[in-house]
């Protein structure tokens, strides 16, 4: 089985960093592949970033289809383009926001979600009532670091664990859920520093999708997500559809 | 005032169709400009096709900007890019799938939208969601007519309203939202048949957009929907964004 | 086009400001017109205030319909008589507190109301999950001042900016709705101070009415929204459908 | 215990039927009085008349007041002028529908309201979403029969058991709520023919108000429901409020 | 009539204070019985308790039914085993807990719970959601006193007085429910000191039952609630079903 | 990593069943085993077997905790126990309800449960809501056999695919879920028939275990969900604490 986890921006060295933490987990007949979009915002951090990141995701899983892929994972916390991929690619395409909510509510009643910069956590509020989370979602907090600086703010872990602490508080949850793919590494040390359990979504998607490979299961090939009916692009568009 | 009508598609004709709809309504003091994206698909009809049509959707926000632009409507029904050229604009950007669905919520207790391809349902019914109208959306309908045969189709009107006739009796409701902006012209008609109120998103769009901008409101510039922080682009993306 | 904004109390005053800010905004094809009913309350602070105000309100409509007026507007807050209106009025009829959260709705994820007095909270929450703003309302605040001392009170402006900018750290809001139409020329000094977007009621309602005019829209003539069956009617109540 | 039971309308048979559907249900310590109000319409089947009811209830709960009653019902399915009903009186107000519904609620998974005329269905859904019901109540229809034409029609009881028959298939349902005062005699024969249970609001609501008087229940003394501030009325509220 | 009251925890003296609250409010055409189940754990304080408490409390019913009980109250506020016991039970089945907030709904907007251990507030939440008191349910507290120790503790007393006071403070709340059948005492004392109506579950279900069966009304012989098919049962669950 | 996976009826057969299709898909490293509690009911059609079932489940936890196993799986659509099933163990517990719905929400925009008898459509209902599937569950259907008639019916097959084809077009879905642990084998030839993906529970929750124990996660050992205090047992249920 191989599936390839997409990083929706273009900065390798987070998409290294996601791969780490995908093959920890990835069962031993899985190949797991990272890669890097080339086309994007180098990293997301509003909806306008996330609108530009969606045509390079969508040609990394074009890419990946030829490849004969299994299964994709979007390794964003926006879950950028998944409704798109999913018309686009054979097999399974997962999100880590949606995997990271749908894996906190096994945990227990409700989680707290930690993500970066304080503007992002309309999107996930939204994301939790998209997938059924609403309830279970029982706060959004930032710990205010910038995604790129997840990796080189030398109080990146305390501040991260200080945000967590605020939202079990605050919220009255069970479990925590990372909302940026450039947390997937701090999850053991947040859950020891808080005795509470930590979820990170590149690593609760890449499970799902494993799973999901594993029991032969697809989106239906009719309906909304069937193939995108092929039309005339222009512009940049055209160049793109070209691959 | 001046307001901007985008076409998310690539199809003049329709941003003809789309710029005559708008100006019917507009109030005397009112500029209204209709345009075309130079990129993107020549119709909508798939969450693939709305996520490729987003960028050039965004050109013509950024480029309205430049021009001093009061107020944007995004003609497709399905809201493209909504989030993201709130970021980008400072004056207000009405989606009108959004309008539409607020406009019909003050004519009675329920409606039913009325759109183009069965695929395209899925998202409407996430929009009513998203925008408060979970209870007041009574059902959406496909006529089975693609977007851009809605001006070539002979038979278009007949199926259209004999979709209305469908969805009124299905589900009970007070009026009729035409869930494509292709269909701006037919109001009227259908209308006249069926005796109901039925909603043109571009009509109830440039209304609101036109509203917004004479009480002087606009998104806040602080928070969510601030313009979004600067940062490297790469490949098509930083051809994009360098204009 | 002509409009009738109705004034559910029984103060002058507060019609004559009420009719400074709808004429304000109205477009110049647009006369407005705000009357003072004969019978009701002086104002509205209570849900008996509010139920012996409709009578009033139904009068003025009826008058409204003799006089051949295309849309109306119910100002006070908490849209009394909203539904009986809609029955008896030919064109549309626009309650400032839908109309006002509806607008908020354009400007960002949430906001939130301001009103007057603390026991007039539970109204305007019962609104917003009855608009479909349930989601997007994030708080109802009162900022303690009787609806008839916002004109007298030296402190009002001060009050309820005060109000407001609890409201908006309190909820994370993005924009703010002043919730009683004796508010209404506050907005601008209180958007002024906070660098938010402020909604008024009667402003968005006026020129809600006037957009479902001027895309000839209203309410269906059959079902709930109907005219209501001829029957008798006894005591005052009698006297006055007499009219 | 005095119980005081309001038919909202001013048809006086109705009362009748409404106080031998009350005394037929209450204990053997309460004395229970129906009474029909000076002014209002015949019968309540539009929102127009409901709204003009309402004058009525709260003279009536004001009289009651005054002979010191100990709980109140309001014997229309709309619930006229609960709100206000509450903070005027000293003891607990029951709507009919509110108790139909609660008790239907104790009765299995789902109900379905069967109501007069098809324009009367919106007004008990908004009270199923306003009450808590809005899971539990699986539909909402109407038997086709005026309100004052329910003691009349001599296939009144026939057109009702079909209706109820209609709704159970339709929703799937456990129970059925007759959704008109008028039909309070009606619950046996329905229950007989079609072998579920049925519940009459009138009953219900007599042993609601019964049982929060006997454990000392009432509204809080103080928030919104508290009696309503004094003020100045004109016209005929004036004269109404001189009681 | 007869009603069976069931003690779902093996402690007879809270046994014995559950039947001494039940006869203080029930008619006086009423028997009241309370019993204590003969197996089964101590108190429910977690979800492990209440499941074992569930088949003792089925075969008090059981038993109940062979006694030709005409109703039921389970008496503890996680309402242990209700679905299964409306199987069994010929005539109506009430949990304290759907009854208390379904009473409490009745006083005002919205209310607040106070229960024993924190641990236990999930499960009131649950219940609140699957009741339709989602929305009114404004907070679920916990003052912290394990069930048997509520009347030995002699502080038991001033800590629920306090917890409720800071659950009206915060939540806004116009009542207040006692979450635990242990509590039925402190309803006066509570009221009293804190000025807002205190709801007891055990009173308002055994009234609630007592009013459905002079209603005549009990769950539908047909379908989910059916009597259970018969079928073997193993191990002690044979010992169990053979009485 | 060793996974228990209890089958809650009593019903050998069936046991066997589940374990095979669990070790279907369980990776190279998790080994699989499933066991048949020593009391309860043969099948599980009713929540008084549901109630019932529960005792056994938890016995089987706890026999697994002894025997250190690192996660369980409760293979009954109905969930039994699943709370109390958390606090007793020390490694994560998954439910097959809560697995497919999960699982089937990655697949597309709505699902449909295709279970055995018209009475426990409801308890799968609750458990839509519970778990956040309520706008994705479009629909819950019975085929009518009984749970150990799925393995003799010869017809078996034949009815659930025909029950399944129902409910596709009914609910316009773009999944099934088979609601019964004893469909488990129906996958295949159900999806191979109709062409949409089908979710059996069982292995969607063996997955689920597996990813869980994989990613480190388990429920807190704190709050809700920690393990419940220790108190006295009486009669059967000492018996059985005692293990």
């Amino acid at each position: 089985m191989e599936l390839l986890v997409i990083n929706p921006n273009t900065s390798a060295p987070m998409t290294a960093l996601v791969e780490r933490a995908a093959r920890a987990v990835a069962g031993p007949g899985t190949r797991v592949r990272a890669v890097t979009p080339a086309m994007g915002p180098a990293s997301i951090e509003s909806h306008y970033d996330e609108a530009l990141a969606v045509p390079g995701v969508l040609a990394e899983v074009a890419a990946g289809e030829r490849a004969g892929v299994d299964g994709y994972v979007l390794a964003c916390f926006g879950d950028p383009g998944l409704d798109a991929a999913r018309e686009v690619a054979t097999g399974p395409v997962v999100g880590i926001a949606e995997a990271a909510m749908r894996t906190a509510m096994y945990l227990g009643r409700g989680f707290s979600v930690v993500t970066t910069l304080a503007r992002t956590t309309g999107r996930a509020r939204d994301l939790a009532a998209r997938y059924g989370a609403e309830r279970a979602c029982l706060g959004v907090h930032a710990c205010g670091i910038p995604v790129l600086d997840l990796e080189s703010d030398p109080d990146a872990v305390k501040k991260v664990v200080a945000a967590c602490a605020v939202a079990l508080e605050a919220d009255g949850s069970d479990a925590v859920v990372l909302g940026c793919a450039g947390m997937a590494e701090l999850c053991a040390v947040v859950s020891a520093e808080l005795g509470v359990p930590v979820v990170d979504g590149v690593q609760a998607a890449v499970l799902a999708a494993q799973s999901l490979v594993a029991m032969g299961l697809r989106g239906p090939a009719r309906g909304e997500f069937a193939p995108p009916p092929a039309k005339p692009y222009l512009g940049l568009m055209a160049e793109f559809t070209r691959g």
